[in-house]
């Protein structure tokens, strides 16, 4: 089905031609123009029976697929699993990139760069740890006509790049703590469908590492940074996450234990791992001798004067623009939180037969200018080329959150018509005080996505304490918490049994920190042993 | 031999600590405590022999390695030709990235991510470009234990990772100029020795690309690129550039031209591409057939009414710290142009016997907040583990352009001690106006380490006329600008020549856009035909 962009806002000015001509959006991501060549037209409806052609509630996967693509977010690329990142993409990552380095600056983390390839010595030295991403990592073996002697890794992840040279690094006392973070393309080359964003082969990351003394500060530190990435997702992205500790089954390869903020896309019934701050205990430090001479056993004396260091590393990665746009994107196509839109505001001016068309552009290029100045990302689009009906659906599908509409009325009372994204909803505001309206609607509409994306996991969330209400909930598309024995194994059968009787298996996503009470009676709704904690399960990306 | 410092500085408050020790600096970047345990401090003394021990002017290639890693700004990775880039210089590289992302986003250029990876049908495409990078791509041909049906490359570049997508995204006028950037990592698998920022095998910059309707306007876009690229390095990095085009034999693989910024290393005696703008013309296009539909032809009735865009791309990469470390380096260590440096001035605390630290210690925190305030990048030195001689080494190392002490007598005076890095120069000042006078010193200190450059580059150059002359300046180690019949076998064959005689080739490094007078009968100083332009021939990196 193809988008109908023949809105009412552009009969409102009467005489505006976006009703004249037949307004449509092609499927590649540049619009065609509308110019009123006849062969032209003809090619150009051919191609927009592929714009956002799908609903989000019939199919979600082709509806993401289409929305990411439509709204300019990225393009498919030539191998599988890799895609292109265009602007408004890279920009919602630079601003989500800012934010959390001016947090993790004020808790003393520095910025390092490591390289991109790692040895295969320093990559297998920890067994678990290259058992979970051996499968996925890609491998140099040739350079120009050379074959390398030794074959050498595309980094999955820096654990094994990094820590040889923080064994290298601290010494002592004073060394500690070492806080650094990097922002780099990682590659696991994943053999299951790649999607956009959400499981691609190559991506974007920040990864943090750090060394400290103690476990206690070690541990402060797993949950300080959890609670960014959950400011993350819920300030910046509107996304409710839930906070939680991954199961020993879903925890780091190599950690001790990992630490998650989880998000929930109703649409498809499926967690998703958000982002992830791993406790690695000591593990890494005895493989990779990172110790350093502690004062405290020096004082006692003891034989062994070095201590092992405390470590952990916690990583949030482009995925992250994925789960927002599965979040708030509806049928028009994205919708983005104002405080990580590339745009805003869009300023368009509504032309109106025989009125100078010119003094309706200047008018919007001065709206557009004091919105600037208030510091809020504004855009004017008066390419003459485009009818405003063919325009407002072009930026609906772009996702910006407010329209400002300018025509000869709205000049005459001094006012613009102003339209929210989120909800269709429009008002005439006075040009006076319109900074203050503007920024008191952009908090509305964050906190309005933020609210409709939590009433809509919480609506999926359903408690269960036995089998056959969890399958039911399955059934159901659910964000299922239930009472857990916490035994790996009994995991491991859930997995399979959800496989084999449902096709998709389910699995822990976390328990979550904020913990409902548990009856001492209360069993575990898989394998009827006492039950140790509530955990949420479902089906996950 | 062990850099001395025991600086006489140390000495000036009396009762100061910093003699009383043996302060010394250890290899590692990390410098050593100065802790009074005798079988702790014989190890810290066996490894302060390799500091910076080595001059300038003695061995340059030594010395700089040297500077680079005990200036913080790198450390060495267990792959050759990889480094660890250190906090210092990623902040060096987000400053440059700052400044040019400003610039280009004036000129409408946006910011895109293309993938890591290309496959051999497009990296094969044209022939001259595969034939100029081929040697040194490096080839994922496994992924975890699976052989890849096709290897796919390791981007050395991305004209042929993006062209694709331009000739998808390029329809008709409207879509041009299309101009993009991404700031990424790229591989060139070189195999002459590696050097630090200068030759390395992973190395990060920006790659801008871009599409034109005219060559015109495309022109124009080399040479205001060129210009931004001229002003990173002459006013942020203080480092005098020529700004030319480079010979047939030396442009870019694949394109018409290519405008070059290049500096000369004084201390090498060595020229180095420092930023290049490069004209594709239409050759890229043609490959990937990347047209627009042009209303010009088609007004005049042309039967193909399509045409090919003129093409760009340019990019500078974090060579250019390298460039900025080699230009202004000395024997003490490295030495920042204020405007890049990551920290612009420290306060160091100068206690004495009897005098209340804390005191001292709480001035140097406000002195610290005032210059923060006022947005100078400022930091103070309150570690009391370390003498204050040993800081003032240390943070002279890390080429910190101001170093302001403040003692009891300049509290007294209400006034602080400043050292300026470049030169040695010290002042006292008061605490009146000190911002304004920190402002105007580092101003200077930019200006000042500039114009040394520039005369060392100057008294580094020699206008010769025949090959005598060239050959005696060649081994003076100068850069040389000579006539020339501007044909690339005459190049060859001076390469092959200043090889053969001398053990190191010498070729052209550009023509100079601003050209000397050239008489009607000078003639080429190698080949004896009649010169055609003035170019700057040399040995380079």
């Amino acid at each position: 089905m193809a988008m109908s962009v023949q809105s009412t806002e552009g009969k409102r000015a009467l005489g505006s031609t976006s009703d004249e001509n037949s307004v449509v959006l092609k499927s590649s991501s540049t619009p065609v123009r509308v110019n009123g060549q006849s062969s032209l037209q003809k090619e150009i409806k051919k191609e927009t029976r592929l714009g956002i052609s799908t609903k989000k509630d019939e199919d979600f996967g082709k509806w993401y697929s289409e929305v990411c693509r439509c709204g300019d977010m990225l393009d498919y690329y030539d191998i599988k699993g890799c895609y292109i990142l265009k602007p408004p993409a890279v920009k919602v990552w630079g601003i989500l990139r800012a934010f959390f380095d001016a947090e993790i600056e004020k808790m003393g983390v520095e910025e390092y760069y490591f390289p991109l390839f790692v040895s295969p010595s320093c990559l297998e030295k920890e067994k678990d740890h290259i058992k979970g991403f051996s499968p996925e990592v890609a491998w140099v073996t040739r350079a120009g006509e050379s074959e390398l002697s030794i074959p050498i890794a595309v980094r999955p992840t820096s654990e094994t790049v990094i820590y040889p040279y923080f064994s290298k690094w601290i010494r002592g006392h004073r060394d500690l703590p070492l806080k650094i973070n990097q922002w780099v393309n990682v590659v696991r080359w994943e053999f299951s469908d790649p999607i956009p964003f959400i499981r691609s082969r190559e991506f974007l990351w920040q990864e943090g590492h750090t060394a400290f003394a103690t476990k206690t500060e070690a541990d402060k530190e797993v949950f300080d940074i959890l609670q960014i990435y959950s400011d993350i997702y819920e300030k910046l992205l509107a996304v409710p996450v839930i906070k939680g500790i991954k199961s020993e089954n879903e925890k780091f390869a190599g950690g001790l234990y990992t630490a998650t903020v989880e998000a929930f896309i109703p649409s498809s019934g499926r967690g998703i791992q958000a982002a992830t701050s791993h406790s690695l205990g000591q593990n890494f430090a005895e493989i990779f001798g990172i110790s350093f001479e502690n004062k405290e056993r020096k004082l006692e004396k003891k034989e062994t004067k070095r201590s092992l260091v405390w470590q952990n590393s916690w990583g949030i990665s482009t995925r992250s623009i994925g789960v927002m746009v599965m979040t708030h994107g509806d049928d028009k196509g994205l919708v983005f939180p104002p405080l990580v839109a590339p745009v805003q505001v869009v300023v368009i001016p509504v032309p109106f037969n025989g009125f100078d068309v010119n003094i309706i552009y200047e008018a919007c290029e001065a709206v557009k200018s004091t919105l600037l100045a208030a510091g809020i990302r504004a855009k004017s689009d008066n390419r003459d080329t485009y009818a405003c009906g063919w325009k407002y659906a072009d930026w609906e599908q772009k996702g910006v959150p407010l329209r400002i509409e300018i025509g000869p009325r709205d000049l005459a009372k001094n006012q613009v018509r102003i339209v929210r994204r989120d909800n269709g909803a429009k008002a005439d505001l006075p040009r006076g005080d319109l900074i203050e309206q503007v920024k008191d609607m952009l908090g509305k509409i964050q906190q309005s996505l933020f609210d409709a994306a939590k009433r809509g996991k919480d609506a999926c969330t359903q408690k269960v304490e036995n089998w056959d209400d969890f399958m039911e909930a399955l059934s159901q598309k659910k964000l299922i918490l239930a009472p857990w024995c916490d035994e790996v194994e009994v995991e491991k059968l859930v997995k399979e049994r959800t496989k084999t009787e449902t096709g998709a298996g389910a699995k822990t996503l976390c328990t979550p920190l904020e913990q409902p009470d548990l009856n001492e009676d209360t069993l575990c709704f898989a394998s009827g042993k006492p039950a140790k904690k509530w955990s949420y399960w479902g089906r996950s990306y």
